[in-house]
């Protein structure tokens, strides 16, 4: 392979660190003299089909260390999902172009674009090696440990919780956050490394993976109020009844209405403080408690300037140069995975090659060892798993000690 | 006076930085040898009625440091509104403890209450020292160039602003965000920090301090839209018509819906992702436009764990101590203010002490000079104003500069 051109591109839900992967990549191609030039296309696979692609073969390094450690895909991103007549169009322009090697930083659906583009490309007799790089802040990638751009998104639903708790500790009642993630509870268990103490906040965690009755959840809510006096509550956005149907649709037609749809014809989950306010609406009304209040984290999860685990960020930055690496190494094509060494004492993460098959288009979800039997809440292992991702940076918050002065005018019994 | 007893509290919304205002005057009277003991009262004013302190005489300076640097009030706060009845009964307390010294960390509201309890223990003839030391994320206090918590959450606006524009850069649309305030938009202003580049996001911003149309509204999203293919949009939750009705009540009425109300009756702006939802649906509707999100910074622009100015944590230390000595040195009374010294080449800020008179239950907006005269946007002069107070650590992203690559298939023309 004498005349090497590398293309990269950025698919799906931005995250915070996914342009290490970008930049990790780009870096390792062009630390090999038999590249003759590293491609961005602009929009994802959009901009592979519109030809639309940036030479990055001789940008600054230090300008790209400076994107790398700005959130959200630099290159663009797209929500197109390729089918067999897309793929054949992007082989026809990545044929023109002569590039060699494909990488497409993205989720499940990104994966699935790149396996297509293979089936097709090797059907065609064109040499292309093609790799996916994982990231999504779902965490739900098959063969992962976990993904890129997850730990920064858990880094900022925790220290959101951190402070929200101790803001609703300060002016007591109710707080209701919503979190992404549709199939995967990963993002709103994350909540959980917000508490230190016993009482601390979230006291409740509702996760996709369970069946949400909003009976039992009022139940829940009540008690912890009752006990309390306040209750902080995480609740996924993908929350459903046992029929599957989202519980943001179902409050929606109680009141007479219904919820937005996406493109894909999905409900509309994210974008949207529908089901938080629907949810307090019920606490209020149901449970008679005055102070309710309802937050959507929303896009700020994903994209908020100034929220990185360090160990996210350099994972991100190893899985685009690894990818390019074993592609350029030794011709490999596949989807890179994040594995964590059980054996190591602390915590040991490597890097693995898996087939397309094993990633594309299939959606990975919280272990059941992950979930409290009761359903409302996470457990220790779940901890465990999670608190060596968030880095060495996560922030903690302290409480004031109370030392009561003895009463003068109401002598306590 | 030889016995000094010393009571601090936290009233209304919490901040980022309240606690070090907390700290500041604790340590501060600590170092005055004849105070004999530095109490705080749990839940602001009515842990003053209900005789509910504890005790910081003594309490480490290592975790007081740990606290000062969480945010949300540490001793608990509370929206109580004393009146007459309320304060008289608060005295009685503070005479049962000898208390000498009152300081009331908080808004307008907070500076009302200490300027009552002044009057009230004058009529008394009781000797209490009342200060009010300032806070509020709404910036909106007569006589300070700025509040402390203000900063801290401007910081986060303009971070969240910086990583939404990103995201929509990255997958375009309309992208609407709702800010905190009421009546003063400084902090739905702040967004216009995020800037860096011509072209970046937010676009539009709408403050309380301008009558909000929501066809003229339209029109300029649409504009915008048209020009760049997307849009982001910072709005305050305070925007209302020409009669002063919110626009919330508006929209949710045309729905046949009503807003919600809080416990004073006022609509409830905050703890809820109705405007933005409003906002995207007419966006949708009337517009045509396809990809419409909608955010509220909710709770976390103010009480979120990792966003502190460094300015501002500095200038919350101080207010709080600076109460302290001018109180304990001086036997003054009143509200500690924030200038700024417009002579000095730099960034200067000092403290002075202003009659509790001229702030009580006052409320300040933004001066015309920082609004744009088309009443979507902010001046130069505003950008000048806020960047000093954001302080050494606001991060700043970086876009990826584009140098194209000629088209093979599809040659421009």
């Amino acid at each position: 392979m004498s005349q090497i051109k590398v293309l990269v591109a950025q698919g799906g839900g931005p995250t915070a660190v996914i342009n290490q992967s970008l930049v990790g990549a780009v870096l390792a191609a062009r630390a090999f003299t038999k590249v003759q030039a590293v491609y961005g296309a602009r929009h994802g696979v959009r901009g592979v089909l519109q030809e639309d692609f940036v030479d990055l073969t001789s940008e600054d390094i230090n300008h790209l260390e400076r994107v790398a450690a700005s959130p959200a895909s630099a290159l663009g991103s797209t929500r197109d999902k390729p089918d067999t007549a897309y793929c054949l169009q992007m082989l026809e322009v990545i044929k023109a172009h002569g590039i060699t090697h494909f990488f497409y930083i993205g989720g499940n659906d990104s994966s699935d674009t790149v396996r297509i583009l293979m089936e097709e490309s090797q059907r065609a007799g064109h040499a292309l090696s093609g790799l996916h790089i994982p990231k999504t802040i779902d965490n739900d990638l098959m063969g992962n440990d976990h993904t890129p751009g997850f730990p920064s998104a858990a880094k900022f639903v925790a220290q959101a919780f951190a402070g929200a708790d101790l803001d609703n500790a300060a002016l007591p009642g109710v707080y209701v956050a919503v979190v992404m993630g549709r199939h995967a509870g990963f993002l709103t268990a994350a909540a959980a490394l917000a508490r230190q103490g016993v009482d601390d906040g979230p006291h409740l965690i509702y996760l996709p993976e369970r069946v949400f009755d909003i009976d039992r959840f009022l139940a829940d809510v009540k008690c912890t109020h009752e006990r309390l006096g306040r209750c902080v509550v995480a609740v996924s956005e993908g929350v459903h009844d046992a029929s599957g149907q989202p519980i943001i649709s179902q409050l929606a037609q109680r009141k007479g209405g219904s919820a937005e749809r996406d493109a894909h014809g999905n409900v509309q989950l994210s974008g949207t403080g529908a089901l938080a306010d629907l949810l307090c609406e019920e606490i209020k009304n149901r449970l008679g408690i005055k102070r309710v209040r309802g937050d959507t984290f929303g896009y700020l999860q994903r994209s908020f300037l100034g929220c990185v685990s360090d160990v996210d960020a350099r994972e991100a930055r190893d899985v685009g140069a690894v990818a390019v690496r074993m592609a350029l190494t030794h011709g490999a094509s596949g989807s890179v995975a994040i594995r964590r060494d059980a054996s190591a004492p602390g915590y040991v993460s490597e890097y693995a090659l898996q087939p397309l098959e094993a990633v594309a288009a299939k959606t990975r979800v919280m272990d059941a060892s992950f979930i409290h039997e009761a359903g409302n809440d996470v457990t220790p292992a779940f901890v465990e798993y999670l608190r060596p991702l968030l880095g060495s940076n996560l922030l903690q918050a302290a409480r004031l000690r109370s030392r009561p002065v003895a009463k003068r005018l109401k002598p306590q019994g």
